[in-house]
């Protein structure tokens, strides 16, 4: 299994409407994956590792996929539409990673 | 639910020893914070989000407690101990986020 985490980085005055997110943005992502996509997760940060530390991501979805292959099939095909969508909600330029998931 | 996330940032030459990691040090963890830790997932950065691209964090690591007082609880009498034990895996500074799960 892998996991293709996006995360929004928590900058000062940084916009992210998690409302159209959850509400808009992730159904239609979901959509377009389809079968592709097992399961996703959705964080929202809340605080650093030492008091008063702001988050270093303000956001952070989680896509879990049978493989880096599946991930691709899935979300090839519609990458312009959803990467276009991306501004609705934010102004940030997130950070992808894909990861081998090992303790799931 | 709360998700804390513990991110070791991929930097040239680092070190990670994803068996220690998994055999020694998250059984401890998982031993001392007790019923705090609801559930623990474990990571290994493969890419990033172009190819090409490394992944961002060589590894992460999630504990997910009912709230962030409920970890503080579980995790800061055994700090020092589970803090101690990082350089035997790893040389590298890890970034801790705690988060609030809004999908799961």
């Amino acid at each position: 299994m892998v996991k293709v985490s996006v995360l929004y980085p928590n900058t000062a005055g940084c916009k992210f409407d998690m409302n159209y997110y959850l509400e808009q943005h992730m159904p239609m992502v979901q959509h377009k994956l389809g079968a592709a996509c097992k399961r996703m997760a959705v964080e929202e940060g809340i605080a650093g590792g030492v008091p008063g530390a702001p988050a270093t991501y303000v956001a952070m979805c989680h896509i879990f996929c049978d493989s880096v292959e599946a991930f691709q099939a899935g979300f090839g095909p519609h990458a312009k539409e959803i990467m276009g969508d991306i501004p609705n909600y934010t102004d940030l330029s997130p950070i992808v990673q894909i990861s081998e998931v090992v303790v799931g």
